[in-house]
């Protein structure tokens, strides 16, 4: 346990002072920390090396992060970014996700389902205008709308304007607005996988361990109007991946961290949040597991899902555990305490002190409301792609007819490209599995809301849940793509002449998850503007230079490679391919560390000293899954996939002792695909640009600094 | 979900009359249901019969069923019950448990750690004696504390006069106490048990699914002062097994039902006690998965308590999906009210009219202290075997002083031998398996109490639940048995001397244990009155006729071989050797469908005709787990090793349309000695006794009929 006092250590700074110590940091692109890199490391980030990595940078919307990787627009991923893809094109008879893949010609790639990539074009503070559309004074839901109102009014224009997708991020926790401006993909090819196996070696047992030995990258290619793009900005490769002590940085989309939050808010995930979501968490592992273990059928349909609870589980359970160090906490409260009382020294100090107060106030709000909010507005009730359909095409009726900034912010105008493909997807809905997932989810409502409860009295309409569950799915026809599209096309009319069971189950709740749903905005907002207070008065008494929490927004990294040490004993920066043949051998070649049948084949071909995975410092949490591992010249050494055990508290804290962030090494991907896959004509086109002569200009003045 | 209205429909005579249908009933051999097996299957029970079925019952302490099958002292259980054993016997090199075992000569027969065996030698009906023990008007806490000294008195007077074990057993929820005299055996030796593999064939998936191929025996043989017992009563071995439609009968020990449960009490059940427990559970399940992948020594280690969590949960989510059907617990609640309607026109009826109310009242106090209950008194905030034997030592110090019928009910003088069997075993406890343990059982209590709480406070002294954990179990010398047998001899002064940590934490919250303790028994005392009272008015009103609900005593079912349909097709009655394999390639040989080596390799010996497994309605529960299946001769047709996922709801109440027991066949269990294990020596001894001339006096009486 001793990271936990490490981490909070170095921790501490960032709630109280500017200064951010070591490697610390998820630093915005319009902000980088230049000095502090120039001082650590006596490197120059310039504008053109910071453009230049930006544009390579992709986000994969579905969650993770990826970068391009060719002059003919290879993007690459981690296979867990990209299972959701591998698994929506799979069917019983050709399992992507399981078996992996390699396209050897152009014809052969296959069209990903539902899946968009967007590739940032600028960023642009929009603060002043963003508060300037929320009158002074105004607070809870009114504020909440009227700011609803003038983003999507931002957004909006912006989309007119440049034909761009167009999102106002919201940085420091409502200290500023900045509108990001990025390029959407979605004809998106698959090129390469490899097998689960190969991807994910050690499975969950191994997941968020070190040392790894995992190759967990997929490819794909970015089409447009029917051709592979080609961008002017992509990745050089490096063919020998880096050195152990090198510098590095990592670009991508960390997604959410909790740095910058109060004791109360602290309080609440310790004592309601994690508690909830874990014992959600782990009744539908347990659900997933049992159904698996009846069938390989059963089993390829329900991986995701619970890869993702499995995932899910062991990062909460150790988030938990940083929380639930009365030291952690104590001297959190500490330094709060501390913070407080200059403020309060201080006439500048006093907004800052009224917000702590309301933070504590809407928290108690929050925590009253939490269990309904996530059970009847954010689906945990309602376990089932079935529901999830009947509820997007229940609201687009609702939701379309009205004026753009007084929507859900699902269906503002700027996000309605993306709320279509994913409407109109035709991945495939197993009845089966609804009617197990949904009758869990129904089961566990009644549980938590109890059988008087007049919600419960309307959702299970004198049933058992199970019973309803399986009436409910049987009875829909929401799997039907072509309706989907002709209620979505008919709007609340339609819909409600279609009488469709889930369609009608959903309206059932609606009103109160829409209740639900404007109370906990309106506590979000007055937790933003108490942030946004909070934050001027450390700006004011404290000097400028931190970086804002992860919000799933392009964030730059930088660290160096180097490994730790635990119980005692050194753990190395970099693995290499005999390590991955020796961790199966120590589990006779079984579950979850058997060998792909390739490798296993391949074992002779396969250089032994080869690097597979390396640690670095860098700062990342989820969300940075597929983000390159650039050196400094900017060129492609690795691929993010992982952080270890010890990485898992840094949603409240950085620590560079023994947290690290895992990649997998550029060197070791192309060994794999040579010498285990037989794609070397995909290697060829990943290492091709190494002689400068063919590089792209822009890449070749890079290079040349 | 028709099975759950079939057995509402045949359940509810139960709860209202005195006619059972069916097969149903699990009947105290003290009164025995004769006239109903006369009527519907022509057949006379006679006393000789009975008596001779009684004394080759056996059962074990440990939560299972078994009985005597040899002259020679052979008793069979299941692979299941028997598991404990065979787990305390491995260490890291040798693997009873996985790899089975067979003593081939009786010096290689192994010795049981802890292992207790019964067998009912007479019941005695000491209902008035302990009614007169309880002063008239009395109620609550002075009511439980008077109602266990009568106890404790008549169970010491019957061991000082017998030397059996004497327990004075609670029946009808406190209408009836029986005294039961047991002879006890603690010398159990192993004989034969097969690979885990071949026992749970098919393991969680299939477990409660049918059909089945799973040869779930484990045989032992008891001795006494150093030699085999020779028992007077032992069941003769049907070297065929029975055939489809043939009447048998099943004696042991079901362990719980809930037939006579009020409506209160059932939504007790279905909105506080399961949704807790299936929480509890599921978490552990998550805890012992993740850690058993991590190595197999882990999984060796956790193997058992992961076994029973799964197999809890299942049997849980069976029952809470019965009592989720808002149309059973409907017409559940119409009854009771149609039954309090002539309660209320009869002068009879008052006292159970109060009796109702009284329940509901106990019911809402025990709800509220449900979860402190759990967590602190049985020990689910503190899951270790080094907790358990820390506050056995510190209780021990207390209790045993104290005169018999004050004591604690597990210190009393009549189960002394039994506590120091437990106490004493050199069982290996391994310090990390603890670590995790304790450390998520102590996360979950300061979850589900909230830091604020004064208990949580002293429990984690300042640190994490996760480091508290750590230094208890690497503090404390509870794991030295030589250190036990010197605190437990020396008294409360020795173990306050010893000053030992983990002591001393269950000393910190004993004072809060006990006195929840105390507050639920003194509500068990209040319900078990008032269901006595009902009792007598049920029996008043509708005469007499009704078993009791199941306590772990012995009981006699009957039914028939038959099978079932389901999903519109049907289930055979019997399963034969070759639907093992046939079932073991339609998984690919997959584990957990694996073949066991030694079967792979005996296929073509194997009859694969041979029956394997077959399915009766008797009426069974958990705990008749081991429980021999027998012909109307009496015979040893097979044995009792799980019901199928129909049969969970039988907790509320028999169906015999779907709901069926299942039974290892006697014809398969010796095709798989001879053939498979190379017992032929163990399979003459269990199939010896068929030629009559061979078979002891007794028995031969008994086939002459």
């Amino acid at each position: 346990m001793k990271f936990l006092s490490a981490a909070l250590a170095i921790a501490l700074p960032l709630c109280l002072a500017s200064a951010s110590r070591a490697d610390e940091g998820m630093w915005l692109f319009s902000s980088p920390p230049r000095d502090a890199i120039k001082a650590r490391y006596g490197l120059d980030v310039t504008d053109s090396w910071l453009d230049h990595l930006m544009h390579a940078s992709v986000r994969f919307n579905n969650g993770g992060s990826g970068s391009f990787v060719s002059a003919d627009g290879l993007v690459i991923t981690n296979h867990h970014v990209g299972l959701d893809s591998l698994q929506k094109m799979s069917s019983d008879t050709k399992n992507y996700a399981r078996d992996g893949f390699y396209a050897r010609t152009r014809a052969e790639e296959v069209k990903c389902v539902d899946l968009e990539l967007n590739v940032l074009q600028s960023i642009e503070d929009v603060t002043a205008r963003v508060n300037a559309g929320v009158p002074a004074g105004l607070t809870g839901d009114p504020a909440a709308k009227a700011r609803r109102k003038v983003i999507s009014g931002i957004e909006k224009e912006s989309r007119d304007l440049t034909g761009l997708r167009s999102d106002v991020v919201t940085l420091y926790q409502g200290g500023a607005y900045h509108l990001y401006r990025s390029k959407r993909y979605t004809d998106i090819r698959l090129v390469f996988a490899p097998e689960q196996q190969a991807a994910f070696f050690g499975g969950d047992p191994d997941n968020f361990e070190y040392p790894r030995y995992d190759l967990d990258v997929c490819i794909f290619r970015v089409y447009e109007d029917g051709h592979p793009v080609h961008p002017v900005h992509f990745l050089a490769w490096s063919p020998t991946g880096p050195r152990d002590g090198d510098v590095v940085f990592v670009s991508g989309h960390p997604g959410h961290s909790d740095r910058l939050l109060t004791v109360p808010e602290l309080l609440f995930l310790r004592d309601t949040q994690f508690p909830l979501i874990l014992s959600l968490i782990k009744r539908r592992e347990v659900l997933l597991s049992a159904w698996s273990a009846r069938s390989d059928e059963n089993a390829r349909r329900a991986r995701e899902e619970l890869f993702g609870m499995q995932n899910s589980r062991k990062v909460r359970d150790g988030m938990q555990a940083a929380l639930q160090d009365p030291a952690f906490v104590g001297a959190r409260a500490a330094a709060e305490e501390a913070f407080k009382q200059r403020l309060a020294a201080d006439p500048r100090g006093q907004p800052a002190l009224l917000a702590y107060r309301r933070i504590e106030a809407a928290q108690r709000t929050i925590s009253r409301d939490f269990l309904r909010y996530r059970m009847l507005e954010m689906g945990f009730g309602f376990n089932s792609d079935s529901f999830a359909i009947a509820r997007t095409l229940l609201r687009a009726g609702d939701e379309r007819p009205k004026p753009n900034g007084e929507r859900l912010k699902e269906f503002a105008d700027a996000r309605h490209e993306s709320l279509e493909l994913d409407l109109f997807s035709d991945k495939p809905i197993y009845t089966d599995f609804e009617i197990l997932r949904l009758g869990d989810s129904l089961t566990d409502l009644v549980e938590r809301l109890g059988y008087d409860d007049p919600v419960v009295r309307k959702v299970l309409d004198g049933k058992s849940p199970r019973a309803r569950a399986a009436e409910l799915i049987l009875g829909t026809r929401v799997r039907d793509v072509a309706l989907r599209h002709r209620l979505y096309t008919g709007g609340a009319a339609a819909v409600s002449a279609a009488a469709d069971p889930m369609i009608e189950f959903a309206r059932l709740v609606d009103g109160e998850a829409r209740t639900l749903r404007e109370r906990m905005e309106a506590q979000d907002e007055i937790m933003q503007q108490a942030h946004a207070a909070i934050g001027r008065a450390r700006f004011a008494l404290l000097g400028p230079g931190v970086y804002p929490d992860a919000t799933f927004t392009l964030r730059l990294s930088y660290g160096v490679v180097r490994g730790y040490r635990e119980n005692g004993a050194d753990v190395p920066a970099l693995t290499r391919m005999d390590g991955l043949f020796a961790r199966s051998a120590g589990h006779h070649n079984r579950e979850p560390f058997d060998l792909a049948p390739r490798w296993a084949a391949a074992r002779a071909a396969v250089d032994p000293n080869v690097p597979l995975n390396f640690v670095s410092t860098c700062d990342i949490i989820g969300g940075n899954s597929g983000s390159p591992t650039v050196d400094r010249a900017g060129a492609f050494v690795g691929i993010i996939f992982d952080g270890n055990i010890e990485s898992l508290a840094s949603d409240f804290g950085y620590d560079d002792v023994q947290s690290r962030a895992l990649s997998v090494d550029s060197a070791g991907i192309l060994e794999a695909l040579r010498h285990v896959y037989g794609a070397a004509g995909l290697a060829d086109e990943l290492a091709g640009y190494q002689r400068i002569s063919e590089l792209p200009k822009v890449e070749r003045d890079l290079r040349a600094r």
